[in-house]
């Protein structure tokens, strides 16, 4: 088979369904999106998204596999989702059946952050790479691990939450009773509040709307000294759980992605440092910190690619 | 080949050498220490060594391999070990092909913990399990992982290192410039120092020397409350870097070792409640926290074990 077999990646968002082809990784076509809220039970919305598929099939008839990344804990083998908590009615779906029923073409249900990784391993940052750790940055933390040339999914198939893991062993216990969690200190509203704060403190007071990360990256490349010392904080902190996966995993690559990472060399700069200042030699010597390849796209080209090579086709790109 | 193929294991210590014969799980030989102080170089020391295994193969005349448990970093494929701290001339020493040349058998060389975690996975409380975490809590914290089947050994070979893992990213610099890591609060001596300071705070002071993990332990289960609370904070720690673990990798199992793990229920049982408290429910319905099988004979275990593997026989024990 070659790699120009056609998949249907579906990146399923708490808000919207994005649904698109990929043909040799690049997303060829993306259909309108889906609003999950027009919807009060799962078996409409799965039937919508079918219809979508069907649609994208007429214009594309070499489409093979669907590819689903979820927001949420999916049973890998049986493409069940666990819970959504965005969605109504989303509790114990079997989503790889119905959507399979529907669309007689194979299905493959997974995580979605687990896809972003899966992305940038087979087509994107981390390609040919054995071992590497991808995340992505925004209102939450998501993560992905390759560990010997495979994605680590774990006895019950939900490995990867960077976002859950400790920094702090005393501090405020977070979503589930986890104390000082990653995401409880570097998610999108963390660095507001902590860039708000921070100016105050320096006397510099500034409207919450202009401490997002996006602005505060544009103040830090602009030379700002506040800008510049709250993302030093934040690569402080996350550099601390990316330690904690390069002394466990011992990596090639961290891979970072998701809206936060736009800060760039700002962020990636301060936290290379924080990582290399904190790792002995042969844990750091070949050690990349690198951006994501893909951003929007990333869950439907993870999605499709994983589809395509569960039905039993070959990546080659 | 039958798993009454023999090997032998070789358990490297900072300050002695212990060399034993491995039948079915079993050491049914050990021969006596070698006291690495004797020795001013490598190879003197690999000599004697070759000279105990010849002495043992002249008694055990099926053995098929070597295998050898190293307290440092071990270049797996060529089995170069890095560097010793405590034995003297043990830079960038190529012992597997020296011992080869001498031994004539075949020989693997890993790291240590590595090698107790191997033999709790195929030998010990792990059998049979895809993902497992493996930890050895005494003088310092080591650690093994088992993912989907594998020993992460990482990109080049130095994954594991659970101890070196931060658990506050604003605690003191450890030994490779990492805050907060796990071994500089609960290895032997944070422990008694930990219970020193704890009972002069509660105006019950003690001898330093009645405050290590052991005495700890007898307090404890006589009910002292002090003790009680030590153990408590122990578990509290410790749990961090293990649900870290857990949140990351997903595994059925996390198997604990070493000297510290001897307080048995006392720190197992709120460890097992700390860890509960601070995971999601597909992450510890069917987690369990077991006590390692092997003890201070683990390490001869594992590396017998790994050896016959690599050397291409199944292990069935």
């Amino acid at each position: 088979m070659s790699d120009h077999t056609l998949a249907i990646g579906i990146d399923f968002g708490g808000t919207s369904v994005k649904t698109g082809v990929l043909q040799r990784g690049t997303v060829i076509e993306e259909a309108p999106r889906i609003d999950t809220q027009e919807f009060e039970s799962a078996r409409p919305l799965i039937e919508r998204i079918n219809e979508t598929c069907d649609d994208l099939r007429s214009r594309h008839p070499g489409i093979e596999a669907i590819g689903v990344g979820m927001p949420g804990f999916v049973d890998f083998p049986t493409g069940m989702v666990h819970n959504l908590t965005n969605v109504k009615g989303w509790q114990r779906i079997y989503l790889k059946r119905e959507l399979n029923e529907l669309s007689k073409l194979p299905v493959t249900v997974e995580n979605d952050a687990n896809c972003m990784a899966y992305a940038e391993w087979k087509r994107g940052a981390g390609r040919g790479m054995r071992n590497l750790v991808a995340l992505t940055l925004g209102t939450g933390v998501g993560g992905g691990l390759v560990v010997e040339n495979r994605l680590v999914r774990g006895a019950n198939y939900v490995a990867g939450e960077l976002g859950q893991t400790s920094i702090d062993y005393q501090g405020p216990a977070g979503a589930y009773g986890n104390r000082g969690s990653l995401e409880d200190y570097v998610g999108n509203q963390q660095i507001t509040d902590l860039a708000h704060q921070s100016f105050a403190e320096a006397g510099k007071t500034r409207d919450r709307s202009e401490c997002t990360p996006a602005h505060l990256s544009d103040l830090a490349e602009a030379g700002d000294a506040v800008a510049l010392k709250v993302w030093d904080a934040v690569a402080g902190m996350l550099s601390t759980a990316l330690m904690n996966c390069c002394w466990l995993l011992n990596p090639e690559a961290i891979i970072i992605g998701g809206g936060v990472a736009q800060a760039g060399s700002v962020l990636f700069g301060p936290l290379e440092k924080h990582l290399r200042d904190q790792l002995s030699a042969p844990f750091k010597e070949n050690l990349r910190i690198l951006p994501a390849r893909f951003s929007n796209e990333a869950g439907i080209v993870g999605a499709a690619t994983l589809a395509l090579e569960e039905a039993g086709f070959k990546i080659d790109g």
